[in-house]
C-alpha cells in the first residue's frame, strides 16, 4: 500500500481500508516472500485466469473514511420518519429491553458468532435457540419447535412443503384462508408454483369444499377475528390433511394454543418480542409441529444430547435433514435460519417471564379493548367480532378524514380497500394512544372519559371465553429466574463465555468468509430511524431507506455487473430460489415454460439441487474431473441432451473446491449456445470483487451473500441476506410484493419473503463497507487469496492441499485433504476439528465438498499473526498425529480422541498417556490465554436417537 | 410489592424497579422469613432509628419507566446543539474509534469492574493501565506515570503539592505561568489557599524575579505558543525547584518531550486520545514524573510484579502511599482515578500506534499550517510565533463580525477579551475546516487555493525545529500489533476476559455500593448531543444540559434536604475537599478564619483527614467505643478543646462500622453547639435515600458518590462524581469557574475541577436513575438493608459480625471478623479474598475499618440466589478452614494459602494435600461455570522493591 508522497496526503483522514484488513503491508511483504513473489499483482496474475480479469478499477465512488460513511448514512436515516405505525400484518412495534439490546444485539460476542454446527464451542447460543424452542412449544402448545425460519412467509410454506410430506391425503390442493395477510399468501402462491401445489383461496367457512392435503388457517387473523379453529381442523383429519395454523406469540399468551385445537402446525412471526421492526427484518420465526413430523419439519433443530463424559450437551439435532446432506432429494432448502433474533426473542421472554408476558399481552388487550368499546358505543362497525390487538373498521365515507386525522397525528393506520381501515395495538401503546385514535376515529369531542373507563371492571374483553388460555407455559426455570437486569446481564455473560465467536479467534471456514463486521458498519443497525420502521409504512416517511437502497443496489450492480438487484430474499438459499424463479419466468415469458431441466455440478453446494427442486426443476449432475473442474464435455453432453428442456446451469465460482476454474466462459458459452440460463452461485463472490465480475464472465442471474461476502455478520446463524443480481432480459421476473409495489418486476409477481426488500435493517451494515472501500474492494479481495495462499504453501507439507488451480495457487480458500492421514493413523478430520479448539479455534468447513478433508478459508481480514497462530496449531496437531503414527499414544487414546478437552477433564481422574498441559496448552497462546469448550465431544448418534429439543429443567444441571 | 388490584392498575407500563432490585417478591419474602420479621417494614422499624426517620416519601415525581425516561431525557439531549468546538483550553475534538467506543465505553465487561484492588481479578484492566503509563511515558520523555488523574487542572495542581513535598527550596511560593489554560490557573489557587502556598501569575521571562519551590509552565501554552523551556528549566532547577509542565499529548508526538528539556514532572489531560468531550469530562488526566520522586507522587501506579509461580503479574503498586494507609500524614486526597478513560486512551494508541499517531498530529499541525500561512498572507497578526494547533490572533475592530461569522458557520471560536480570538484544530478537522476558518477570518473571497496549499512542500510548520522530537515513542509490541479492527477487538476481549466485573458476579465491597448500572441508564452517555460538547460552548448551546442538571440538581435536594448542590467535584474526595472549603470560607465570611479543626472519628475513611489536610485544617481524632460508635463524650471533650478554632466534623452515615448510630443528631448538636459545622461523608448515602436525609439529622454539608448510591459505573476505577448538597448558609461558598461563571456561588470564588460540572457527561446515568424510581428509591435503600441483615444473618454462625445496631441489626453492610478464625488456624482475611476468587467472586473490602475483618455490602441489585451462592462460598470455605484448624491439611499448604488457582497450577505438578477438584471446582456454580483468575497470588513485596511500572515486552511473556 504505497503512500502518496504528495504533502496533501498527510491531510487524508483515517483509511478504513488498513482497519479491514487483517495484515498491514510489512505483513503482507512477508508473506509475499513466503510465495515467493515480488508483489500482491504478480500473485493475482498467478493466479486469476486472465479471460476473466476486470480492466479497471470498480465504478465506485471514492472510499469514505468511517466517520464520513456514518455522517452520510446519518444524513439518510435522518430521512426516514419515525411514525407510530399500527398497521399490524405481522408487524409490531416492541421494546427491546435495553440489557438485551447492548449485551446481544450490539455485542460482537454475539454477532460475530457462526452457525453452531460445532457445539462443544456453542453452548451458549445453543442454549439461547433451546429457550427459542421452549418457549415456541409453550405458547403455541405443539411437542417439537424448530430454531427459527426466515420470516413468517416463508415458514407458511415451509409448513405447506411439509403438509405435503407428511399428510396421507392424496390431494395437490392446499387451502389457505382468505384472513391470512398478504404478503403471506403471495409467498405461498410463489411456493405453490414452483412445488406444482394448487392454491385454494377461501374464507374458512368454505373449507368443507374443498378436498386438500393441508390447509393455512390464522389465529388471530389478518384482520384480527379469533376463530375456534376446532371444527376447521377436524374437517382437515378428517380428509387426512394437515392443519397449519398462522399465529402471534402474544396473542397466544392469552388464547388457547392452537396445538390443543388439534392443529399440527402452528408458525408465525416472533419479531414482537423484542426485536426491532427494521422496515421488515430481520426477524426469526418460529415453527412448531408434532413429534410424529419431527424428520420432516423444516429448518433446525436444537436437540439435547451427552458428551463423552456423559454430562449434558446441546446440538443440533437430525443434521441429516439439511440440505447439505439431502442434495438432490431436498424439498427445502432453508439452511440461513435467524439464529440471532430468535436468541433476542428467547431472551425476552426470559426477561419477561410467563407473569410479564401476562402483563404485556394482557395491557395490549385491555388497551385495545378500551377502544373497541368506546367505538361500539359510538356505532363504528368493527368487522372482526373478537379480538385480541387488531380492530377493523368499516367507516365508510369518512375513511379519507380519518386517514387525514390520523396522518395529523403521525399515525400509520391499515388501509384496507375503499371504507375500511384497520389498526393493532402493541406493546408500546398506553392509554394515550387510545386516546389519539379515539379522537381520530370519533373526533375530539367523543365525550368519553377513557381513564374512568380503564378501571371499570366490566369493561368487556375480546377474547371468546371458551378460547382463553388456561394452560400453563415457561415454566422451566430459566423463565423464571433472570428477571431483575442483574441477574438477566449476568446470565447473557455466562452463555456468551461458552461461545467462540470472530471476537475471540478466527474462524476459517470454507465458503462462510468470516470477515471483519466492522462496529462502524453495525452502528447504523441501532439506529431509530432504521431500526423502528414498520415494512408498510408509506413510501415517503422511508425516504432515507429509499435512497440508501437505490445507492447499494446501484453499487452491487457495478460490483456484480448486472443490470438489477432484488433485495428482497433474506438468505442465499432464498436467493437462489427467487433466481431460479426468474429463470423460469423468463422461459415462459418465451413460451418456453417446458424448459425444467438445471444443470449442478457434483461439487455444488447443497442448496443448489435443493433450490431447483422446489423451483420445479429437475436436477442433472454435471461431472467433475479430477482436478475438481466441471467437466466441460460432460456438460455439453448434458446440456445437448436436455435440449430445449434445458433451463439453466447452477455453477459457483470460484468453484467450491476454491479455484478459478479457467473453462468458466466456455462453460456459460455452452449453456448459453442450447438456450439456458447461467445460475451463479455467490457464495465465493469474496474472491471476485473487484477482480471480475459476474455477470462479465457469462452468468445472467447471481446470488450475493451479504453476511459473506459484505460484512453482515453471521448472528451464530442468522441473520443472512442473499440478494440477486441479474441482467436486464430477467429483471421484469424477480420478485414484487403484495402489499409494497416495487420498481422494476413485472406487478403480478408474487414475493419470496414477507418483507419488500427482505432484511432491510441490516442492509446499511453492506451500505457502509462498499462506501468506506470503494474501488478498493480490490484489495480486500486481493488479501483475501494472499492469505489463502499463504495458508496453503505453509501447510502444504503436513496437509496436501488437494484441488490448485494455475501456478498451484488457491483462490481465497484452500482444501485440505486429511484422508491419507486418516488411512495411515486412524485420525480422522473431526478429531482435527475437534482438537482445534483445545489450541483456540473454530475448526475449519468439515467435508465439504470432498469427505475427509477439512477447506479452509482465512479471509482478508485476518493478520498474518492469527494465520500464523493457525498454522502452528495445525503443524502442532501434525506432531501429534505422528506420535500416534509412532506408536506412542494408542490409536484411541490421545488427545485427538479426547479432543476437545473440559475443566471436567482436569478436575476428574486423569489417567491418559499424555499430560494435562499437553492436553489443554499446546500452544504459547493457549496458555496466555485459554478459550475453555464447555463440554467434551458431543454424542450425535445419542442425540438423534433420544431426541429431546427442549428446556432441561434447572435441576439436571445441578448435581 | 403488592399490585394494585384496579384494573386499570394493567396499563400501567413496565416498572424500572423490579428490574433494578436483585430479589422479587418472593425472595425477599424469604428473606423475611428467615431474619424472622413479617415484613421489610417491619425490618426497617428495628433498624433505623427512629429519631431520624424521614415522614413521608420523597418529593420527586412519579417513576418514569424506563422508555418514558429515554424519552424525557432525549428531549433534553435535543436541546443541546452539537456545533464545531475549536475553543482548545485543553479540550479538543477527537473521533472514538467504533471498535472502542462499543467494546470498552459501552460494555460492562469493562464499565462495571470495580478499582484493581485484587490483582489476580484484574490483569485485563491492569494491563490498559500500564499501556496508559507507558503512553504517558513515551510521550512525556519521562520515566514513571500514574494510572490517570481526575483532569489536567488537578493534576496541576498534584504537581504542586508533590514539588513541595520533594524540593529542596525553602520558599513558600509556587510560580504559575499566565499563559496556562485559567482553568488551571483557577485550581492552583484553590489548592494552594488550602496548602498556604504563596501564588505567583507572571509571565515565563520573568520567571528568574522569583524565588519559589516550583513552577508550572505549559507547553505548548493556552494561546498555542511553543516555548523552549530549557533556560527556564535551568532557572528553576539552579534555585532547587521543581520544573512542572502542563502539556498535551498530540502535540508531544512533534514536539521534544518536556522530559527530555529536564522537566520533572509532565501533567495534562489525554482527553483527545479518542475520549469524548462530554461537556467536560469525564476525561483522564496524565501526571509523569522522574524515578526519584516515586513515592511521592500523587495517583495510582500500576506496577509489573510476579505471582506466586514466578509468572508475570501486574498490580497497583506502593499502595501504602494512598490516603486510606496515610491517614493524618496524607497530603493528597487522590483515590479515584479515571480508569476507564484512561483505558480508552491507552487503547486508542494502541489501535492507532506510533505512525497513526504521527499521522494524526501531522495532519492536525498542517491543517493549522495552512490557516496560519494564510492569515500571515493577509497581514493578520498572530500573537503566537510558533504553533502546533493553536493560533491566537489580534483581530481588532473585525473580532464582532468574526465571531458573527463564526456563528452562522456554528462554529465555536475562543474569545479572549477585546479584539482577540483563537482556535485550535484537532483530529476531527480537514481542509473544509480550514476553508471555514479561513472565510469567516478573511471574507468568502480571501482568494486563496486551499488545495494548491495543501500540497505545497514548501509551507512553512509551526514547530521550531530546536523543538522537533527526536526520539522515538510506543515502540513496545503492544503499540505495534493491534491496528487492523479484528486484531483490535480480539486484544480488548482477551483483556476483558481476564477480568471479573460486575457482569459475571456480586462485588461485595463495603462502603463501594456496587449496584447495578443499568443500560437504560447508560444509554444516553453515548448520544452525541451529550457526548460531543466542548465544556466552553456558550450555555445557549448546552440548554439540555443545563435542563437536565437543574433537575438533577433539584432531586438530589429532596433526596437530601439540603438547598443547594455543587456538582463540580469529580470524585468522592474532591467532595470532601470542596466541602470543606466550604466551610472554611463560611467561617471566614463571618470573620472566623481561625476556625481550623476538624474532628474525625476513629472508623473514618482514609480520605477524610486527606482532604482536612488539604484544606489547612488541623485533624483531631476522635475515639469510637467498643461498637464502633462514636464516643460522644470524648467528642464533646475535643469540641470543647478546640473551642473557637473548631471548624467541623466530619463523620460518616450510617457509620463505617455499617450501623446507624443512634446519637446521630446529638454528636451534630455538640459541634453546632461550638459554632462547628457538620460535614457528612456521603459513602453511604445508599442506606438514607428515602428513609433519611443527611440535612434533617445535622449535617450542613455532604457529598454524594454518584457513583455508589446513584448508579454511575465504577469503570475499573473511575470516573466518579462527588457532587456536595449544602444547606443555604454555605451556597454561596461553593466552587465556581472561571470560564463558565456558575449561578449560586460568589463570584470571586475559585473552582476545584477543570470544568464547571465536573464529569457532565455522566450525570445522565444518575438523572436516569432517580427519574426511573422517583420516590421508589426508598424501596431500594430497604432492599438493600434486607440484603445485608440476610447476608449477615445467614454467616454470623461462621463469621461473627463484627457491630451491629438496634436489634442487632446492620445497616446496608456488615463487617465480618475473621481475627478469631486467624489465630485458631493462620488462615488470613487476605486468604479468604483470594479463595473467593476460586468460587468465582470478588473479594469483600479487606482490614477496612477494621484490620482482620472483610465489610460486605451487596446492595440491593443483588438477588437472593445470588447472595446465597456467596454465602454458601463463604461456609464453604469456613469448613475449609475448619480442615485446616483438624489438622488434615497443613497450615501453608492448602486451598486457602494457594489461592486463587489458574490454569498454570493444573498444567504443572499437582502435588498438593488436595485435589484440582477441590481447588477449581469448589462448587456447583463453578462447575457450571467457571471464572479463571488470570495469576497466582500477585507477590506485594516483589512488586514495590523491584519497582517497574512499564509495559513489559511481549518477549516477556513468552516462553
Amino acid at each position: 500500500m504505497p503512500q502518496s508522497s504528495r504533502p496533501s496526503a498527510l491531510l487524508q483522514p483515517e483509511a478504513f481500508l488498513p482497519r479491514h484488513l487483517g495484515p498491514d503491508a510489512a505483513e503482507q511483504r512477508a508473506m509475499l516472500d513466503a510465495l515467493g513473489v515480488a508483489s500482491r499483482a504478480e500473485l493475482i496474475e498467478q493466479t486469476v485466469p486472465p479471460a476473466i480479469r476486470l480492466d479497471g478499477p470498480l465504478a465506485l465512488p471514492p472510499a469514505l473514511d468511517e466517520q464520513a460513511a456514518l455522517a452520510r448514512l446519518r444524513g439518510y436515516a435522518e430521512q426516514n420518519e419515525c411514525w407510530t405505525s399500527l398497521i399490524g400484518m405481522g408487524y409490531y412495534a416492541s421494546h427491546t429491553p435495553p440489557v438485551i439490546l447492548r449485551n446481544v444485539l450490539e455485542n460482537p460476542g454475539w454477532y460475530t458468532a457462526y452457525t453452531p454446527y460445532q457445539p462443544e464451542i456453542s453452548q451458549g447460543r445453543l442454549e439461547a435457540l433451546l429457550n427459542f424452542q421452549q418457549l415456541t412449544c409453550d405458547l403455541t402448545g405443539l411437542d417439537l419447535a424448530s430454531a427459527s425460519l426466515l420470516d413468517e412467509a416463508t415458514a407458511a410454506a415451509e409448513a405447506m412443503a411439509m403438509a405435503r410430506r407428511v399428510a396421507k391425503s392424496a390431494s395437490n390442493r392446499f387451502f389457505v384462508d382468505e384472513n391470512c395477510h398478504p404478503q403471506t399468501i403471495s409467498v405461498l402462491q410463489t411456493r405453490a408454483s414452483g412445488f406444482g401445489f394448487e392454491l385454494v383461496l377461501d374464507a374458512p367457512e368454505h373449507l368443507g369444499r374443498h378436498q386438500v392435503f393441508g390447509a393455512l388457517l390464522q389465529y388471530p387473523d389478518s384482520h384480527g377475528e379469533i376463530r375456534d379453529l376446532r371444527p376447521l381442523i377436524e374437517q382437515l383429519h378428517a380428509q387426512q390433511a394437515l392443519a397449519c395454523v398462522a399465529s402471534d406469540l402474544l396473542a397466544l399468551v392469552l388464547l388457547t394454543p392452537p396445538g390443543e385445537l388439534g392443529a399440527d402446525v402452528v408458525l408465525g412471526s416472533a419479531q414482537r418480542f423484542g426485536v426491532p421492526l427494521g422496515y421488515g427484518g430481520p426477524h426469526a420465526a418460529f415453527f412448531a409441529t408434532r413429534d410424529a413430523f419431527k424428520r420432516a419439519m423444516p429448518g433446525r433443530l436444537i436437540g439435547v444430547s451427552r458428551d463423552a463424559r456423559g454430562n449434558v450437551a446441546l446440538r443440533m439435532a437430525l443434521q441429516t435433514r439439511e440440505q447439505h446432506i439431502r442434495r438432490e432429494k431436498a424439498n427445502s432448502n432453508i439452511c440461513t435460519s435467524q439464529a440471532l433474533l430468535a436468541n433476542m426473542a428467547g431472551f425476552y421472554a426470559v426477561y419477561h417471564g410467563p407473569a410479564g408476558l401476562r402483563r404485556i399481552a394482557g395491557r395490549v388487550q385491555r388497551l385495545t379493548a378500551i377502544l373497541a368499546h368506546v367505538l361500539e358505543q359510538r356505532g363504528v362497525q368493527r368487522l372482526n367480532r373478537q379480538f385480541f390487538d387488531t380492530l377493523t373498521l368499516e367507516v365508510g365515507g369518512a375513511q379519507q378524514a380519518i386517514l387525514e386525522s390520523a396522518h395529523a397525528a403521525r399515525i400509520n393506520l391499515r388501509i384496507l380497500g375503499h371504507g375500511r381501515v384497520g389498526l393493532s395495538l402493541d406493546e408500546t401503546c398506553t392509554l394515550d394512544t387510545v386516546a389519539q385514535l379515539a379522537q381520530i376515529l370519533l373526533g375530539a369531542d367523543h365525550g368519553f372519559d377513557l381513564a374512568a373507563l380503564a378501571d371499570d371492571a366490566g369493561l368487556a374483553g375480546g377474547i371468546p371465553a371458551a378460547l382463553a388460555r388456561t394452560s400453563d407455559f415457561l415454566s422451566h426455570p430459566v423463565f423464571n429466574s433472570h428477571h431483575s437486569e442483574t441477574e438477566m446481564l449476568r446470565y447473557l455473560r455466562q452463555l456468551e463465555g461458552k461461545d467462540l465467536a470472530l471476537n475471540q479467534a478466527m474462524i476459517p471456514l470454507g465458503s462462510c468468509t468470516m470477515k471483519l463486521n466492522a462496529v462502524s458498519e453495525m452502528l447504523p443497525v441501532s439506529w431509530p430511524q432504521f431500526a423502528s420502521l414498520h415494512p408498510f409504512v408509506p413510501r415517503e416517511q422511508a425516504r432515507g431507506y429509499q435512497l440508501m437502497i437505490a445507492e447499494l443496489e446501484q453499487w452491487l450492480c457495478a460490483i456484480t455487473g448486472f443490470d438489477a438487484i432484488s433485495l428482497q430474499p433474506n438468505s442465499g438459499a432464498q436467493g437462489e430460489y427467487a433466481g431460479l424463479l426468474a429463470i423460469h419466468q423468463y422461459h415462459a415469458s418465451r413460451g418456453e415454460a417446458r424448459r425444467d431441466v438445471c444443470l449442478i455440478p457434483a461439487s455444488a453446494h447443497g442448496t443448489n439441487p435443493a433450490s431447483a427442486q422446489m423451483a420445479g426443476m429437475q436436477v442433472v449432475v454435471v461431472d467433475c474431473d479430477s482436478h475438481g473442474n466441471v467437466d466441460l464435455a460432460d456438460l455439453k453432453l448434458k446440456a445437448a441432451a436436455a435440449g430445449e428442456r434445458l433451463s439453466c446451469l447452477m455453477i459457483t465460482y470460484p468453484s467450491t473446491h476454491g479455484v478459478y476454474e479457467e473453462g468458466i466462459r466456455k462453460i456459460c458459452a455452452a449453456v448459453h449456445g442450447h438456450g439456458g440460463q447461467v445460475y451463479m452461485d455467490g457464495a465465493n463472490m469474496n474472491a471476485q470483487v473487484g477482480l471480475t465480475r459476474p455477470a462479465d464472465i457469462g452468468a445472467d442471474v447471481a446470488h450475493l451473500n451479504l453476511h459473506k461476502t459484505f460484512c453482515i455478520p453471521h448472528g451464530g446463524g442468522g441473520p443472512g441476506m442473499g440478494p440477486i443480481g441479474v441482467k436486464a432480459h430477467l429483471a421484469p421476473f424477480v420478485a414484487n410484493h403484495p402489499v409494497v409495489e416495487l420498481d422494476g418486476p413485472l406487478a403480478q409477481n408474487t414475493a419470496v419473503s414477507a418483507a419488500p426488500w427482505g432484511s432491510a435493517s441490516i442492509l446499511p451494515i453492506s451500505w457502509m463497507y462498499i462506501a468506506m472501500l470503494g474501488p478498493q474492494l480490490r484489495e480486500a479481495t486481493e488479501v483475501a487469496i494472499l492469505n489463502a495462499n499463504y495458508l496453503a504453501t505453509r501447510l502444504a507439507a503436513a496437509y496436501p492441499v488437494l484441488y490448485s488451480g494455475r501456478n498451484g495457487r488457491v483462490a481465497h480458500e484452500c482444501i485440505l485433504d486429511l484422508r491419507p492421514l486418516k488411512a495411515a493413523s486412524g485420525v480422522s478430520e473431526e478429531d482435527v476439528a475437534k482438537r482445534l479448539m483445545d489450541y483456540g479455534f473454530h475448526a475449519p468447513t468439515m467435508s465439504f465438498p470432498v469427505p475427509g478433508t477439512l477447506m479452509v478459508e482465512p479471509t482478508e481480514s485476518e493478520s498474518k499473526a492469527e494465520l500464523d497462530r493457525f498454522v502452528d496449531a495445525m503443524l502442532g496437531i501434525r506432531a501429534e498425529i505422528a506420535r500416534i503414527e509412532a506408536g506412542e499414544w494408542p490409536a484411541d487414546n490421545n488427545p485427538l480422541k479426547h479432543a476437545p478437552h473440559t475443566l471436567a477433564d482436569v478436575t476428574g481422574e486423569w489417567a491418559r498417556p499424555y499430560s494435562i498441559a499437553e492436553a489443554l496448552t499446546p500452544s504459547a497462546h493457549t496458555r496466555a490465554y485459554k478459550y475453555w469448550p464447555a463440554v467434551n465431544r458431543v454424542d450425535n448418534v445419542y442425540g438423534d436417537r433420544h431426541l429431546f429439543c427442549a428446556c432441561v429443567p434447572m435441576d439436571a444441571y445441578r448435581e
